[in-house]
């Protein structure tokens, strides 16, 4: 029997602490890097070793993770100075968790490719409870051997693995996730203020239409919360604005007009200018409460 | 065992034919009445009787159901001259199948209420295909009592059957139904292009997304036949474009701001104006193409 893979895991965020953490369950030795030391003594305590640079987690590990906030922050750690690519050794295995631009993703792709390192993207859906439970969506663009190689190590994070093509097309795959989801939180938040001012009860209109062609997991799942008065999240409106604004760069990269994504975006930055940035993405509500002059009515 | 009610179908469109037939197979005594003769002469020659006005229906039936295209048509049949109102007696019960405007089902079931008439506005949702197995999402407004006396009736049109409120409120939860239909189609569109135009496959990119948050019956049932280069309906283009008409108009009435229903509106209109207002609801991504500068490439 081959010896387990070793692995890197830089970026121990509300969804980083979490993934790192079922791939050190799963029995893989655990290489940490993080800017803030809190996290990093967390897992140390569950048995993870920590490094004072990427450069240097690179060094140690066959496999290396990150999981970062946005585009620049991945560039830095992954092609910066004491970045991946100063620890690059023959056979080293680099996976992008984060959710970036997919040019970026391509622009890294190609740098670290280079040097001999190969690239994954694959960023994940399915919130910080996905990340507890190891059951996330993954999404990934790069090359096909490298994925079956890491593949033990992607089971331990989520229920379904997907290799959508080269490089940036994990990237691709999640834009295209947003974009859907953004429609489905911003449309239940209009069709929720809608019912209530138009005399319907809206517990009773998503109970008619959740199994019909309106039928989503957006309904599903976020809106007994919502009806609860949750707006706790889940998946913060802030990085559903960033990830839109990442889509809307995209769209306009490669040629493409998105004139709905574009409204949600430009709703998703007014929730964040109106103070409900930390709040779940569903609470976008919020601003068409705002538009509307009025409340939502919480049950019971 | 008390006898089967009488039934009485006006409006045998694509939608009122099928629904009118199971009526009939289940057991009810029908009585039709369609402008176009054809539609009557075929639900005649498998047990129907037919009526030369929508009073003389409402004179021979138990529960009177209507169909019809928009909300002056059911406004004409319900009230006008010849209409159900002038052919009303004791016990009559009136239930619209119609998708129209709330405000319009209020009026009409002031006006026939005060005829001694007991009326329902009960639209659906499911499409032809829905209609013909009698798998409909049925949205309920108006009386309980009267809704238990015709839930035979209902049991054979659709799988759900939902009392959400008063008079209007099933109207009211067909246009948030639409709100997210169309939020769902639009949204399939737009990623779909992104994601050819940026490189990644969309059938890929499909197949890894709708396990996840982005999960919803627009991509589990529309997507195969889209992406398989099929755009006829299913549920029209123009019925779509109606609906949001509809739900815009609501919108207004009632002190509500939808700033991204609006948009999806503009897109069904545009759909119609480039002459795509007979396909379905999702072939909307033919605005997205044209915008775009592109044609999605078909599978296989």
């Amino acid at each position: 029997m081959r010896e387990k893979l070793t692995v890197g895991y830089i970026g121990l965020g509300r969804m980083g602490i979490p993934m790192a953490r079922n791939i050190l369950k799963a029995g893989f030795p655990l290489v940490v890097h993080n800017r803030s030391q809190q996290a990093v003594q967390e897992l140390a305590a569950e048995g993870a070793t920590s490094a004072v640079s990427p450069a240097e987690v690179a060094a140690q590990v066959d496999v290396v993770f990150t999981n970062l906030p946005d585009s620049p922050d991945v560039e830095l750690v992954a092609s910066g100075t004491s970045g991946i690519i100063e620890g690059a050794h023959n056979g080293l295995i680099y996976v992008d968790n984060s959710s970036i631009k997919p040019a970026t993703a391509r622009d890294i792709s190609k740098k670290l490719t280079e040097k001999g390192i190969q690239c994954l993207d694959a960023p994940v859906s399915g919130g910080d409870i996905g990340a507890q439970q190891g059951t996330l969506t993954i999404m990934v663009g790069g090359p096909q051997e490298a994925l079956e190689h890491v593949l033990p190590i992607l089971r331990a994070l989520g229920k379904t693995v997907t290799h959508i093509g080269g490089p940036g097309t994990g990237q691709v795959a999640k834009a295209a996730n947003q974009i859907m989801a953004a429609a489905q939180m911003v449309a239940m938040g209009e069709l929720i203020i809608l019912a209530q001012k138009a005399g319907a009860n809206p517990s009773k209109v998503i109970q008619a239409i959740r199994g019909g062609a309106a039928q989503c997991w957006t309904l599903d799942i976020k809106s007994p919360r919502l009806l609860a008065g949750n707006r706790g999240p889940g998946f913060k409106a802030s990085l559903q604005a960033k990830d839109l604004a990442i889509i809307l760069e995209t769209a306009r990269q490669y040629g493409v007009a998105l004139p709905a994504t574009s409204i949600n975006a430009q709703l998703f930055n007014a929730m964040l200018q109106m103070g409900m940035g930390e709040l779940d993405n569903s609470a976008v509500i919020g601003v068409i409460e705002a538009l509307s002059g009025t409340r939502l009515i919480v049950d019971g």
